[in-house]
């Protein structure tokens, strides 16, 4: 990595996580400027514009938690094993040595960006889009291997999934306290139990 | 109601769907004379400031939203038929004739509203713990009488609830699509069959 590449992934570490605190409208250049240390003119070297930045680095704050996830799924070879460490591995992103203290960056963007930020939505949509696929994909493998009951419905599993998690760091954020994720996590667990074939 | 109190509960009102739709950062006054139809000067005549108007507007949409649900728990006497109905009805808020057609205004709120909104942040805190509470002495109530396990969790129970209605209500505004809220519902109604007293 070259200087100017190194300059571009710290404007985007830095501000992925200042735009997740205080949102994209209520974050000036000046912010930018403050909290990355580069010049106006520098960041705009990398950046076209500043709903450039925002776009590249929602990306950014995805494919950094996309790989935390993809290493936490490594070691499960099961359906219930997967499920269970997607759910587990989401509230870690929280608890342990959180990335993001302000919450899930899919979560704030997709609150912030409707009607007015069309970009931006899109980026929100494909990336739950991404995260439902891969509940999808393992449920219905886990039904064709027949370790989960045919009766299970993905898709439904995909909607409760993401809604209990999604909903859950939305609390713990709001009160700054994990139990709602540990909550969450123990129920899901516990649904996952639920769709499991009797052995 | 006076005339200037007509005024003030009509600024309230589409202000309140303007907030909850664009964010309050995002939101000019501009935008809210232009919402309204009353001049910047007649908006200040009611509202101290832009923050007054977004914390007195919070409270406004609170309270519409918290009318509805006891409407819909009137009829409900058992615990469980009270559980089932708080999902329904949190529901119906988006899919039948939505007041707030861009989702939640608390989880907007508690989104938006981080450390540079407290005012806000402490309301929306508070509005979600009157959520919590209802379904916490619900849950409770329903442990004392017999019908609901003893090994119940309320405190589970609310956060289960919660996280999964917030959740939901978060991926159909974001897809356009209320299916995200049907599973919701229909998850919290086999759940709170699962935490009944076997008959």
């Amino acid at each position: 990595m070259d200087k100017g590449d190194k300059t571009r992934q710290a404007i985007l570490r830095k501000v992925a996580v200042l735009f997740n605190e205080k949102g994209y409208a209520a974050t000036s250049m000046q912010d930018v400027t403050a909290a990355t240390g580069v010049q106006r003119g520098g960041v705009y070297n990398h950046f076209a514009s500043k709903e450039a930045l925002a776009v590249e680095t929602f990306e950014y704050a995805c494919s950094v938690l996309s790989k935390r996830l993809m290493q936490s799924l490594r070691r499960q070879k099961s359906a219930g094993g997967r499920l269970k460490a997607i759910a587990s591995c989401f509230a870690e992103h929280y608890c342990q040595n959180p990335l993001f203290p302000c919450g899930c960056p899919v979560l704030n963007t997709a609150v912030e960006a409707k009607r007015e930020m069309l970009p931006l939505r899109r980026k929100a949509q494909e990336a739950m889009g991404e995260f439902k696929d891969l509940i999808l994909k393992t449920t219905v493998k886990g039904v064709k291997t027949g370790e989960l009951t045919d009766s299970v419905d993905a898709e439904a599993v995909a909607a409760v999934f993401i809604s209990t998690l999604e909903g859950a760091m939305l609390l713990s954020v709001l009160y700054d306290d994990p139990t709602y994720l540990d909550h969450a996590v123990n129920h899901l667990h516990r649904y996952v139990d639920s769709l499991a074939v009797n052995t």
